[in-house]
């Protein structure tokens, strides 16, 4: 019998752990590093080096970025008293075009229960802290608005109640640009029970 | 602006490379990479490393191994007249177990017009080199039983014939252990069509 070298076997175990990368998948990235050129191959390990040596994950926001604290915490002219908590640091990116000018804290996760999963594994304990070593005074949760976000959301703000007095959520309705005729009742709903009164135009 | 810092854009960009991989999994990955324990991100680098240090491409068969000729080419107990043809590397282990004792030859890949892959594109040369070298009475060509394995077998003992007589490929029919009600109609098709006599108990 054929053994598979076990530096094959090792690589392939790690990248299986990567996400939703199963076995199968994972012999596949390992073959392909394989077949390519030496040099294309190491540098995909030089890039991994590169980018936890160069990266960092800033101690108060829990962004990454190349400084801690991260250029949104450490920049003075941000309004530090409004903090919008996301559960991931691509995320960020985002909210930054769409305008928002406050700070964030990135949770690092949602709550789950199937992968037992709950708010003390977030960095929920940093947020609270947050809270009372500074003046907040609104705490906006932009926890996606799916089961697990909106679950993520309630118990986070839970334990944020007794630290901050006005603990948000993101509005849900119609997402801009659409068509009534293609939108879900559930979203139809979402924008029934969230209306507004329309402003006179200034 | 919050821009991505260059060493995950770099990163993400060489992972984005690998066989299936699109931008938004490649971004999941090298972020994966970002939150898990620096030793555990650093470990696959150094496994990327250690597999292209470890294993090489046999000179005679293009099988990967930690030597080179690999162990197979090198086995004397080997039928050296049968050379029995893969796409892949990892197909030399299902044909282990399945009990062949000839040898192999890796074609390193499959003929395809869609990717502009003809059948010098792989290592169909140093097939036909050893088929001028060495006394081979039978080459097999195992590509797969679908559109693109038949077409790579056609092509690949077109070039082969004027050095070797026997080129033959591997049998289709009914898999062992299946029913024949649950069968498609071209696989008991190809069971008709290579029906052949049955032997009396011997």
């Amino acid at each position: 019998m054929v053994q598979r070298h076990r530096s094959i076997e090792r690589l392939m175990e790690l990248l299986g752990r990567l996400p939703g990368v199963g076995p199968k998948t994972a012999e596949r990235f390992a073959y392909h590093l394989l077949r390519i050129g030496r040099d294309d191959a190491i540098a995909v390990a030089d890039a991994i080096v590169e980018v936890r040596d160069a990266v960092r994950t800033c101690s108060v926001c829990f962004q990454l970025d190349a400084s801690d604290p991260c250029t949104i915490c450490a920049d003075e002219t941000r309004d530090r008293g409004i903090i919008l908590v996301v559960e991931d640091p691509r995320e960020i990116a985002r909210f930054e075009e769409a305008g928002w000018r406050g700070v964030y804290h990135v949770l690092q996760g949602r709550v789950s229960q199937l992968e037992g999963i709950g708010p003390d594994d977030l960095t929920t304990e940093s947020l609270i802290a947050r809270c009372k070593r500074d003046v907040v005074h609104e705490v906006c949760l932009a926890n996606n608005p799916d089961l697990e976000g909106e679950g993520t959301a309630q118990l986070v703000a839970e334990r944020l109640r007794p630290f901050c007095a006005n603990v948000t959520r993101l509005a849900r309705g119609m997402p801009a640009g659409s068509a009534i005729t293609q939108l879900s009742k559930s979203i139809l709903a979402d924008a029934l029970d969230g209306r507004r009164p329309l402003q006179p135009p200034g």
